[in-house]
Parts: structure tokens; C-alpha cells; sequence
């Protein structure tokens, strides 16, 4: 009978209410756990025995390198341990989870992806913003952020689809202006949303000329930017509002 | 003591186990479950006295139009009933779920956005085909197929992200023919997965050229259609068969 060794597990956006039931299982059942920075205590206080070992900090700052992570991974497995790899989001969205399962796949390791709800999607519908909507986008990108000379800030026509960007907190200022240069307007609605899904989510929305503007000093959580028409709806569907009163009644009930 | 009163609430790709925690809470304690077709009878299953009904058909064809199923919410929820809008997939990925947000706000009632894993991201991932890798793709698009001379075809710099199109399996001579005469090369990895997460997952994997092969007669679940060089890496990840083989052990276990 084979098990599968390792489990490339995305955690979801943070609230662990937002794992789904394999991920939760599969952290529940781990010998051993190794997380990025950007799974939170409220996760890892789900697992049971399993030791657990922080692999990747933020922002791509590396407490250990991708070589490492996976001779650990494969070493851990060959002694028989069930190994939980648990990312942030899902673990094929900028997660580098594919270059784990290519180093996991070359070794012989039985392994298995476990497909997690992606902040790009998330963080901005727990903010009222629909990345798709009927009449406004009929579809999104999803970018990284990290390197706003990227060719990918120019390889999509302006106005055309929602644009979402992970991990470009720190570079809005330039992805800013990259944007306006390929032609999107300084009136664009555009949105910024840090630690979707915790409790202590916090949104901005303005216009696109507005997204470099300086965020309060505490708000230290990864962020997700929503650019395009979608962000004008939040005034319309408020889930955060709603979503907060709901919290509120929920621990009262 | 406020509650969610109506939930719109992502299913995911189809495998139960892909529910969210939330998600699963939601439905086992729902009095009414308005699904859409896509949502499985493995799904429904785990519902405890819900009353159940299909709202919405294949392929955008409705059982109920828009606005029926907003009066049913609310009607429903005035009379104090849990109502779970279940979709699949993620709600606001090309599921109208924003519409339906807007209704239930207009009207006062309060609600909540439970996300999903979107098919978007995981099927491809179960076909062992991340959507973005390092040094190959540093982004995605998802975008609705129904229409295929849609702008939104064109609106993508060819070769720049990985393209993601959903609802578009019956269009997708249409699509192709539509992402060539914008510069796409014919012989752009490729991938077609059908029914993904679901035990009869069927993938394809080829060029952009032959994206319009005829399927097996009995591949009639939803498709997602994978294009970009990231297709490639499903030769080295495979993680579908690693799947298949886990499920069987796990059965046996």
C-alpha cells in the first residue's frame, strides 16, 4: 500500500476556516511540517505530533534554499514520515510548489498536490471585489509583483481584464507607473487589501493614481492590489463589513 | 445576534475533500441549498436537512434566470432560513456570484462569501501543470471561453503568462483559431482537463494545434483549457497518476 509520503498543501489566505478538509487532514495526520512565514499559528496549532519547521520567510527571503528544502522533503519521506510541505494560498500560484514536485517526482517519492484557495482570489472577495463580473471583466491576471520592470506589466492591454497582483506591496510605486505608462488610466479603480481573510484585514480602494499612497505603519501582512473596474463594486456588495459583523455574531453565538 | 443568514459559498473543483472547511460547515447546517448544476451529488451528499434545488443548468443554461434566484434568497432568508448559494468552483470566477451579492445587499439581508478553490488553478494542478513557474511563467490569466471572439483574446501579449479558459471546451476550435491570428505559435504547449479533481479525470496534453482533437464521446464534464509553456512541466511533475495511485491506496487503506 502506498501513502502518499508528501503533500504539497496550500493553506488558504490565513483564516483557518479557509484550509480545505484534505489540507486540514493531511496537517492534522503530518510527522512533520515544513511551512512558509506565511502560515500563521492558528494553522499550525491544527497539527497534531508533527514536528515543525519554518522553511521560508517572507517577501522570497530564504531560511533554507530550494535544494535543501527538498533533500529534507525526500530524506524525511525515505524514512517513512508523513511529510506536510504547507504553503500560503495555493501552491502553484507564485509558490513554487512545481519546482518541489519536480525534485520530488525525479527521487521516486509518491507525493500529492493539494490544490489551496488562492489569496489573488480570495483576499480581494472577502473585500467585496469580484474579480470577474458580467458586463465589467470577463476575466483577471495574476501577477508577481516582486520585479515591477517585469514584461508582464506591459503584456496586458490595459482595461482589458481585472489585474491582480501578489507579492508587489512594497513595489506599488512602481507598478504604479508601469501601469500608467502602458496606458492604464490614473482614474482606474484600484484596491489594496493586506491580510485577507484574518481578523485584522485591512482594505484601501481609490484610484490607481492613489496606490502608492502610504499604508498605517502596523500593516505588516502580505497584500494583495486589485486594479480595475471590478473595485468600484465593493461600495455595492461590502463583504467586509458583513463578513465582520458576522465574526462578531459568530463568537457571541 | 446576527447570522449569515445566506451564504454564497464556493464548492470547488468537485472533490468533496476540496470543500472548504467553512464550506462544509455552511452546508451541514444550510435549511436550503440553491447549486448549480456543477455541484456534484458527492457534495449534496454531505448536507443534513437542507431542502435542495438545482437553480441553474450547464453551460450558462438556467433553470431559474437571475433575479428568480435573488427573490428566493431572500425570501427565504426573511423567513429566517440558512441559505447556502452553492457554486462551483470559486463564486466570483466567472460565477456570477457578484450579482447575487449585489441583490442580497440591495435588499438588506446579511451574507457572507465563503471562497473556493477555483477549477482555474486546480485542475490544471491535479493534471500535474502549474500555472505559474519560475522562469517560465510569472503569471496567469483566467478567462470565460463562451465567447470566443471576445477582445479578451487579443488583449494578452502571446507567450507573456500562462492563459487558463474556462467554459470554453466547445468553443475551443474557435479559441484557438482566434489565439493564433493573435501571434500565439501553433506548437504552444497545451492541455485540456476534464472533470478535474473528480475520479474521471481525463486530461489531453498536446499543442496549441491540435486543441480542437475530438474528445472521447463520454468526456462531458466541465473543461479547463491550459495554454503555455507550463503544460510542458506535466511530464515532470505527472502528479495526476501519483494521484490516481494514491486514491486507489488510500481506498485500500
Amino acid at each position: 500500500m502506498t501513502l502518499p509520503l508528501v503533500s504539497i498543501v496550500g493553506a488558504g489566505p490565513g483564516d483557518p476556516d479557509l484550509l480545505t478538509v484534505r489540507a486540514l487532514r493531511r496537517i492534522e495526520a503530518a510527522d512533520l511540517i515544513l511551512f512558509d512565514d506565511l502560515v500563521g499559528p492558528a494553522i499550525l496549532a491544527l497539527a497534531g505530533h508533527a514536528q515543525r519547521m519554518a522553511v521560508r520567510g517572507r517577501a522570497g527571503s530564504e531560511a533554507l534554499d530550494q535544494a535543501a528544502i527538498g533533500r529534507l522533503m525526500i530524506s524525511n519521506a525515505r524514512r517513512g514520515r508523513r511529510v506536510v510541505r504547507l504553503k500560503g494560498g495555493d501552491p502553484f500560484v507564485l509558490g513554487r510548489g512545481g519546482e518541489e514536485a519536480i525534485a520530488l517526482a525525479a527521487a521516486g517519492i509518491p507525493f500529492e498536490i493539494v490544490p489551496g484557495v488562492s489569496s489573488s482570489i480570495a483576499a480581494p472577495a472577502l473585500a467585496g471585489i469580484p474579480v470577474t463580473h458580467r458586463g465589467i471583466a470577463s476575466g483577471f491576471a495574476v501577477v508577481n509583483g516582486h520585479d515591477p520592470s517585469s514584461e508582464i506589466f506591459s503584456a496586458i492591454e490595459p482595461h482589458s481584464l481585472t489585474l491582480v497582483v501578489l507579492m508587489g506591496l512594497k513595489s506599488r510605486g512602481a507598478i504604479r507607473r508601469a501601469l500608467v505608462a502602458r496606458g492604464w488610466r490614473h482614474d482606474t479603480p484600484a484596491a489594496i487589501v493586506v491580510s485577507g481573510s484574518m481578523p485584522e484585514q485591512w482594505v484601501w480602494s481609490g484610484t490607481l493614481d492613489g496606490l502608492d499612497a502610504e499604508l498605517p505603519p502596523e500593516r505588516t501582512g502580505p497584500g494583495t492590489l486589485v486594479i480595475g473596474d471590478v473595485v468600484r463594486l465593493r461600495s455595492l456588495i461590502d463583504a467586509g463589513e458583513i463578513g465582520e459583523m458576522l465574526e462578531k455574531a459568530e463568537v457571541g453565538s
